[in-house]
């Protein structure tokens, strides 16, 4: 199985690819929409990405090696780039033909905001009834939040994400951290592309419903969909679950440990074997005796005695010599990687996940790889990201059937 | 817009769901593979989960009144719950003839472990060439690390997550905090669901490929995917992407602010227009003048003594006076909601996604609503999280045909 799939991988073209013949339009901006665009683009959908003349902020966003920015590479790949004023009616006749042409549409304007430019939903369907639409916002298209800004910090902040992402409470407890990346935008971007998936799937198949279906998908609520247990536990037993720092509050030792060469180790070692093993790695064979730590909710009532523990040991060494003293003893832990430890990762070298891709603006550039991935499909990082209005021409020539006299003609009233 | 669709969302049976004619056999535990298969069952895919005897641990996990968890009645929902030995001759017989009526498995076995039962992909596809089959693991199906244990905490830590949910470098650093759910997990499981439909499409639709795919889903891969610039960024210019607590390296001031009843505010005031104002609101209204303070690019190298400014204002006031004051002055911002924030927001209730539902076996309990959010669709809580081998009978004998007396055998022999 492992080779197999291992050779699979290094085929280039044994198949097509999962969403060949999907047909995609994007009118998205920042994250939560390109995100969602860029997976179903990934897995190879035709992603046409209609901006404005302008482009999309994100393309100034990040590190920018002479002037381009590195996450655009990343965020614009595979998808085809068109410029659209969507405020003149040329603009918006050529969106409407391209609505004709597609099988979906992925938005992430305010409510109320497509409507305003006259291209409801009722205006899409009734030129592609079978279009389906996902609406992508902070709050959801209705509802009394929903004219309210969105930002994605909101959303994970009104998600219950953020009050948990903390140090246990306490009077020195820091300001609960944002995870590092915008994780309340790509969520709701990937629950957006699978309502697509499900929509076209029971439209498309052969005892399907036929019924184009438009989905409302809101960023807070995506975040608050992942919440586990918290709703009906609270619901029932007025508990308001708490932060808990690096550790879990039902199980110890699991936290992040410190070490000489100030990184982190990851250390899971709450079952009693494991215990058992660690407890002698770290030159204290006896802890498990010990009716401080005799027993999971001995070691619960007690973890910071025993963080401090195991913390005094991995200070002594560095953190690939506590990993591999770790792994001999097999206790399950990791590094707490930095980017550096995911760009040279053997696992994710073997899985092409860490992947160089020549640039034609940016250079050489390193992406990461595809996610889900298909063994036997064609490989499907086709392009990086591509500069405003690259296909144009493509597009609207070609797809749209526009001739270049009237492509100079929209150019010149500023409509493309 | 908005009238129509609050209407929609009343109207239970207005057309069916999404998912109806999906059948998809999980074999999971835990929470990616089961999170997963609960956001195709909530968009109404038949889904058959396939348990041991003793069932999924997560049926202990978390709260548990009367010894029941409470996570688990939302985990469990809208899924068939069945048992069955795979490691008896009869137990596999049967789960081969659920694989012949079904569209998809999702499975989240260590790797290897299908195939020793003698059920791999092979297997599977013998008995139905057009099973689609997603495998969630920790870090694929191939690669040096394939054997390892898989934890959602080492996943994240391996996707570079952990390393960025902390405080900012320093000597006080205190180790990364866990974000308080298992995020790595369930956004493998919501990758896992999105290929699934993928594939089915293709699979189903009128001018698709007919193929049957398998799907890799490593949970290392997932959160690592979601990880924007840091890969390109990291390649190209050696930066390795820091931690920065409550804040974003490039924006200021963005944090959580603490307050005089002990709750935090996020405030996202880092515009020139919303800084001015939020200056004014907090009594210093010449700070944007303040050469510290001038511009996005002074404040951020400032921003430790920019953000105890605003604390010094924040923990003046509590949460509610804050944010109203915040409102009154147009300055984005919001209370970090806890659970009963969450439970008690009327944006989150009108919209139906904190919902009250009777369990047959908790009584009244609240869930967290469906998403994506399909307007029009008949709505998606059908039942709770079903007792240990619920639908037996249903599944084994209307479903496969199987008669009382074989039912009885079965059960004699613990096959199920």
């Amino acid at each position: 199985m492992q080779e197999e799939q291992a050779d699979a991988r290094v085929v280039e073209s044994q198949q097509g690819r999962v969403l060949d013949g999907l047909r995609v339009i994007e009118i998205g901006h920042f994250i939560a929409a390109p995100f969602g665009a860029r997976v179903l683009a990934d897995l190879g959908a035709d992603l046409i990405k209609v901006e404005p003349l302008d482009g999309d902020p994100v393309r100034q966003w990040g590190e920018q090696p002479d002037g381009r920015s590195l996450w655009w590479s990343v965020h614009g790949r595979n998808k085809r780039c068109v410029t659209l004023d969507l405020k003149s009616a040329e603009g918006r006749a050529l969106l409407l033909d391209l609505v004709e042409k597609s099988d979906a549409l992925i938005e992430n304007f305010r409510p109320g905001q497509l409507e305003k430019l006259g291209l409801g939903p009722d205006v899409l369907h009734a030129r592609n009834p079978g279009l389906v639409i996902a609406r992508v916002s902070g709050y959801g298209q209705n509802g009394p939040y929903r004219d309210r800004a969105a930002f994605g910090v909101i959303g994970e902040a009104m998600g219950g994400l953020r009050y948990l992402s903390n140090q246990p409470p306490g009077p020195d407890q820091p300001p609960p951290v944002r995870v590092g990346v915008s994780i309340g935008d790509s969520i709701a971007g990937l629950y957006a592309a699978f309502g697509i998936m499900a929509a076209v799937w029971q439209r498309d198949r052969a005892k399907g419903d036929g019924k184009a279906r438009t989905l409302d998908v809101a960023l807070t609520e995506s975040m608050f969909s992942m919440m586990e247990g918290m709703l009906p536990e609270y619901g029932r037993l007025g508990k308001i679950k708490q932060p808990t720092g690096g550790g879990i509050a039902t199980a110890a030792p699991t936290n992040a440990y410190p070490t000489a060469d100030g990184e982190w180790v990851l250390i899971a070692g709450n079952s009693e074997p494991i215990f058992g093993r660690l407890a002698t790695l770290i030159g204290m064979p006896d802890l498990p005796r010990d009716p401080r730590f005799a027993g999971n909710a001995a070691r619960v009532a007690n973890v910071v005695a025993l963080d401090a523990l195991i913390a005094g040991w991995t200070v002594r060494h560095d953190a690939a010599e506590a990993i591999e003293l770790l792994k001999g003893a097999d206790v399950p832990s990791s590094k707490i990687y930095t980017v550096a430890d995911c760009a040279t990762d053997p696992q994710y070298l073997e899985r092409d996940m860490v992947r160089e891709i020549e640039d034609p603006l940016l250079g050489p550039i390193l992406h990461p790889g595809i996610v889900p991935y298909v063994p036997g499909d064609a490989a499907s990082i086709r392009w990086t990201g591509p500069e405003i209005g690259a296909h144009n021409d493509e597009i609207y020539g070609e797809l749209l059937g526009r001739s270049p006299e009237q492509l100079d003609a929209l150019r010149a009233a500023g409509a493309i």
